[in-house]
Order: structure tokens, then C-alpha cells, then sequence
């Protein structure tokens, strides 16, 4: 017995050490408050969940048919650039949806978006060097940067200007002797801007002027409403040799689950030291290249505009709901499928923990991201939180009246303590 | 015209710049000769891949019998520490076929043993902290180390001693302060040799005294010849908090395409530290895990035990044929389906290479992997290459017998100039 508590004791008091790098990589917002949402289902509440950018739109029927048509007998390495035959696919798939010009010799293919950004911060910099991001930025680019040990440094957009680029000199002002590269989402994640033909062209010539990377994440690319047209940095600088474009199939083919990304480029520099570092982790999984390479080819045309359609009126849906409820500020975007709202409270995410916890109305409740994950300045994003429109409208309508009795609720019982 | 020009010398004076971190990432010793491959290709040779772990038996029906019964209608993204039905499969798995006692909730779920280890070098090391392996050793170590910014330390172990661990001194000598981790390859990659009870034993005292993890890869655990029986660390410390098990469905099944590996601790800091990680990168592909969890509830008893057999046979044949090759030294490998060989050769990266470009013997060639890109201590390997017994036992045969043939009319070519 006292052998036994030594032993216990001993290892108590050495444990063994993990690293600050792992002690300091956030956790994703998107997922934080999970455990919660868990426990409101058990207890039998419905969870409307507007808190991930998980569409619930059915995946083309044409990656299923790519499935069963995978008849080799040993599921062996793809090489580590990526199944040819998806890289010729995708090439296709981008010339004729955008009428430009690449070729499948540019593209690697990676394990989603995600895994793209991560060989692109480790290619691009060195540990301590920078990349200028937009404030809010896609959480999970803090999280590529603490592997990738590498400086994002914050420029600031506002949703009182619907969070368009910040003007020329004050991104000019992030930039150092250390910057490597400019990253942009657009459509952007988490605000669901657009930015404007002007607005990426004059980032394209401050990366010129400063010898910089652009990095344009395009995983929204053909996600935008109201007339606007998908718009790729590809249109404006083809032969750019400092822009890389990073895809997904994720959310436009409904297809997260299926982790096919890639990075784009015409810089050969890039695409060969990106692919050292690719090789290390063998390849990409072999089946979902070939089933996505199989649907890019076979794909109808209308799978796409079916369903930007579907979620423009998602949009309108969530836009037109939260802007009836009093003291909610909300911005319309223009394009992928989110936007963040400014809420009446002073901690979202306590907000939003309520919303799970302690809160239910007609036996349902509604999951956001509390936005101050979504932004390095986190005081900027306190009062603020991301909403995904990814459900059917009607689920959307029911999730924002739950949210707004939510609010209603919230409010009366922090006035009366 | 002058325009262009100009433009044009303006990209090349002012080329974007490439991290040191990418140009110093070895590239793969495995794939770096694949373009000399492909050209005897071309010209109508067979080539034998002696280079890499790709076996060429067929994968389990059950896991293609999995892919079938993936009838969700979205390909959503599974849970960041993977999908829960495939922890419990693995868990019940190894359970049974070792005998031991794990729980799903020790298991987090990868993108292969190549993303868990990279997670575990960022969980456990800062960048410049250390980690001890043994040379030679699997190379994408090397790459892992180069992407996480962690410096390998390299023990030698010796082909005269079967590659069996060095003295307990030896190592000992390698850790310094900023050593957090000894990481070892059971049944190892690239030497093919089983490490006894007592060699893992003294290794996880040596871990303790200096408080250090011990991270064992043991993808290739239950392929071990000549009546040995699979032997994983946690048969010895079932509960050590410094134990981390690496282990993956690609080489055991022949699945090296469905990109399916773990993590296994019951460390539950380690867990909790690496998940952050892990959520950055959303999760490992859905229709693979699930295909996998099918696949290890169904499979038959004797597929793994067909598969060990028939490399034990592999293995014989390549051991005897090269035996047989004047100045040849061999080890004979216990596990895995890997050996290490001294060739009568200055050069073994030129006389692979010269194997593939300059030589065919029956309209055929073979393919070796030099082993200095497996030796830290480069020059160690310089004259020795890894043989992977990957194939028939006819084609290995045929592999050699062209090799022994080239070897014969290289030998003759040097001694000629």
C-alpha cells in the first residue's frame, strides 16, 4: 500500500513535460463549447447548430458512384502531389467554371484546405515570421500558425463598413522586415465578405511592392449572392509567381468529410519545396481523390447553382430574422455561408453558453461560435458571434426565434441580479 | 518587347523568398530516384520496387465491403479525435490480439502514423528540443523533425549486431537537457529487427530517470518471423504516463491508401494537448475511418496470419538471394518486411541510380532505396541500401537476379575506368 501511494506520488510530482507550443495553440471556438451541446441533446433538447460550417446539403451523387467505381484490389500510397487524374479533374473543373487557364501541373493536392495553409505557412516562413491577416480571420488559421510557429499579424475590418479590406496604408502598417505573405479568404470566413476586383488587385501590388507571398484562399469561391460572380485572384494576376490559391471541395460539394484540398500555383519554386514537405506524410487518402476526381468529371452543372441558390435564401433567412430582434447588429453578407452578428450582451460566448446549458424553448436551443475566437484582438470580438447558415431555412427561422427568447431570458435575468 | 523583358528580369532579381525551414527538408530517399523509375518505364523496362513499403497484398474484402455500407447522404466532417466507432473497433482489436487492455477513449485517430507523430513532436518538443532516435532510421522521421523544427539526436546501431539497440550507456550519452523523447520503430523500418523484451524494458527505465516520453511506432507490430510473437511496450507498462503508441491500418492491412493511423496513451494531458492540435485540422477522412472500423469488426481471423506468413516466405527469398551475391553482406530481419544491405559499391545512391538509367537485364531493373537518406549520420549508409520485400516471392527473385546482374557489369564498368 505505501509502495503503491509512492509510486502515485512520484509520478505526480514529475509529470512528464508537454510543450509550450501544444499548451498555447488555442482551441478552436467552433468546438469549445461542444461538451454542452452534447449534454442538451442527452437531456433532450434539439440542437439547431449554427455554430460550424457543416452544410447539411446532400453530397453530389456522382462522388458516391466514384466510390463504387474504385475497383482496385490493394487501396495503395496516391503519390504525394496527388492522384493525377484529380489534379487534370479539378484543372478542368476551374477553367471552365472561371475561364482562365491552369494546368494540372500546378496543383498538389492536400488533405483539405487545412492542410494546405499548414505547408504554405511552413513554406512560406520560417519560425518567428509573419503573415498579415484580416480581423476576424478563420479560427483555425491561429491554430496552422501555432504549428507552423509562425506571427499572424491582425489588420482590423470593421462591420460598420460590412468588413471590407482596410485601407492601403493600414495594411501597410502590419508589415515588417519579418512579413512573408498576405493571407485572404474570399469569400471570407467567418464574415461572409466579398471583396471587391479593386480591393484584391491593390493587395496583389502592396505583395509586389514588399516582395510578399498573396495566399487567396478561394474555398467559398462560387458562394456568392445578389448577381455577383465568383471571382478568383486567378482572373487578375494568372501568372503571378508570389499567389497561391488554396480550394477545397468541402463546402462546395458538401463533401468536408471527404478532406480534399489543394494549393495552386505557377510558382514551380513553391510547388517543389511544398512537396518535400508533402512527401514526408506519404499522400493524401487514395479513395476520396478518386471518388472526387470521378464527380469533377461527371458532375451536372446544375448541382452548383442549385445550391448557392439554396443558401442565398438561407441568407436572407438568417439575415432577415436576427436583424428583427432589438439590439442585434447584424451585417448581410455577400457570400459564403456565414456573418457575424453584434449581440446585446457583453460575453457572447457566455451568451452562448447559457443558450446550451441552461436555456431551452420549445424544447430547443441554438449553437453559435462566440466570435472572439474568430479575432486575434479577442476584445474586438467579445459582444459578437458567427452564424452559419447551413440549415434549411425553416430550421434557420426556428433557431433564431429559440435564440431571441434566448436573448429576451438572458437579459431580464442579468437585470434582475 | 523591352516591356517584357523588363518584367521578366524584374521576377528573377526579385524572386519571393522560400523559408530555410522547406529547402532544408530532405527530400523522401524512398521517392527521390521515382523520376529515373518512371523513364525505364517509358522505355518499356520492368522495374521492381525494392524502393518502397507498398505490398502488394490485396486489402481485406471487408474494408471494401465498409466502403459499401457508408449510406449517409452527407460526407460530413467527423469528430477531430476521430470517428468513435473505429477508436472502439481499434481498441477492441488490439485488446484481443495482444491481450492487453485499452479503452477507445486512450486512442485519438490520424491521417496515418505520419500525422501522429507529427503531432506528438509538436506536443512533446518546442522547436529545438530534442529527440532521440536510432540510426538508421525510418526517413520521414527526419522530415517530421524538419516540419515540427525538432532535432533528432541519432544513436547508432549496428548491421554486425543485427541493429539490436545500443548499450544503455550509449544511449545515455545522446540525452541532454532539452531531450524530451526517445521514439523507437517496433519491429523497426528500415533494418527489419525486433527489439527483445529487455532491449524496450531498459529503454522505458533510461525514459523514466531522465523523465522523457517514449514514443513507439509499432505499424508493422504483429508482422514478426521465425515463431516470435507481437510484442507491444504496453504488454510491459500498460499504464506508464510517458508511453505513446503510434500505430496504423496501412502496412497490417494493406491499407496504405486509406491513410488511417492512431495515437494510443493513457496520457490524458497528452490527449487533451494534442486534440487542440488535431482540431486545427478538423478531423481525419470519414468514409476511410468508417470503412476501417467495418473492416477491423469483420475481418477474418486469418488474414493477418496468411499475410505474416507469406512475408516470412518474402523475406527468405530475398535473404537467400542476396546472400548469395559475391560481397554482399545481409541482416536477416525478424519483423516488418524490411532489410538493410552493404553493397560492394562505393556509392549505393549511384549504383541504384545507374540501375534504373543505365542498365536492363531481361528487359528488367530493380529498384533500391540508397540508405544514406535513412542514416542521420549520412555517410554511415553510403554504401548500404533498404530492400523492401514487398512482392511475390518469383518477382523478388527476379528482382535480385537482375540486381546481382547489374552489380556484376557496374563492378566491371568501375574497375574498367
Amino acid at each position: 500500500m505505501s509502495l503503491i501511494l509512492f509510486q502515485r506520488k512520484e509520478i505526480e510530482m514529475v509529470p512528464v513535460r508537454i510543450s509550450n507550443r501544444a499548451h498555447n495553440t488555442p482551441p478552436s471556438p467552433i468546438r469549445k463549447l461542444a461538451h454542452l451541446a452534447a449534454k442538451a441533446k442527452k437531456s433532450g433538447t434539439h440542437v439547431y447548430h449554427l455554430n460550424i460550417g457543416q452544410p447539411d446539403i446532400e453530397s453530389p451523387p456522382e462522388f458516391f458512384e466514384g466510390l463504387r467505381a474504385f475497383n482496385q484490389k490493394v487501396v495503395a500510397y496516391e503519390q504525394s502531389q496527388g492522384y493525377e487524374g484529380l489534379s487534370i479533374a479539378w484543372s478542368n473543373y476551374i477553367n471552365k467554371t472561371l475561364q482562365i487557364n491552369t494546368r494540372p501541373e500546378q496543383f498538389l493536392i492536400t488533405v483539405g484546405a487545412s492542410e494546405a495553409l499548414v505547408f504554405l505557412f511552413m513554406t512560406c516562413c520560417d519560425p518567428g515570421d509573419e503573415i498579415i491577416i484580416f480581423d476576424p480571420t478563420y479560427a483555425n488559421y491561429l491554430g496552422f500558425a501555432a504549428i507552423a510557429g509562425v506571427q499572424l499579424v491582425p489588420v482590423l475590418s470593421n462591420m460598420e463598413n460590412n468588413f471590407a479590406l482596410p485601407a492601403r496604408s493600414e495594411i501597410a502598417q502590419g508589415i515588417t522586415n519579418r512579413t512573408r505573405a498576405i493571407l485572404l479568404c474570399n469569400p471570407n470566413n467567418p464574415t461572409g465578405t466579398v471583396y471587391s476586383r479593386e480591393e484584391i488587385s491593390f493587395l496583389h501590388e502592396l505583395c509586389e511592392e514588399h516582395n510578399l507571398f498573396l495566399i487567396v484562399d478561394e474555398t467559398y469561391r462560387e458562394f456568392v449572392y445578389d448577381e455577383l460572380k465568383p471571382l478568383s485572384i486567378l482572373h487578375l494576376v494568372p501568372k503571378s509567381p508570389r499567389v497561391i490559391v488554396v480550394d477545397s471541395l468541402s463546402k462546395r460539394f458538401s463533401l468536408c468529410g471527404a478532406r480534399i484540398g489543394c494549393l495552386l500555383t505557377c510558382n514551380d519554386e513553391v510547388l517543389a519545396m511544398t512537396l518535400k514537405i508533402a512527401q514526408a506524410r506519404l499522400a493524401a487518402p487514395t479513395i476520396d481523390q478518386f471518388a472526387s476526381a470521378y464527380m469533377l468529371e461527371h458532375i451536372k452543372d446544375d448541382y452548383l447553382e442549385n445550391t448557392r441558390k439554396e443558401f442565398q435564401s438561407r441568407r436572407d433567412a438568417l439575415y432577415n430574422a436576427l436583424k428583427e430582434i432589438p439590439d442585434v447588429a447584424v451585417h448581410k453578407p455577400k457570400g459564403a455561408f456565414y456573418t457575424v452578428a453584434h449581440l446585446p450582451v457583453s460575453d457572447a460566448e457566455a451568451f452562448a453558453a447559457f443558450l446550451l446549458a441552461d436555456f431551452s424553448y420549445k424544447n430547443q436551443t441554438t449553437f453559435i461560435a462566440p466570435a472572439s475566437g474568430f479575432y486575434m484582438q479577442n476584445l474586438q470580438g467579445i459582444q459578437k458571434a458567427r452564424f452559419a447558415f447551413v440549415l434549411k431555412k425553416s430550421e434557420i427561422e426556428a433557431a433564431i426565434e429559440a435564440l431571441a427568447a434566448g436573448l429576451d431570458q438572458y437579459l431580464r435575468r442579468r437585470a434582475r441580479n
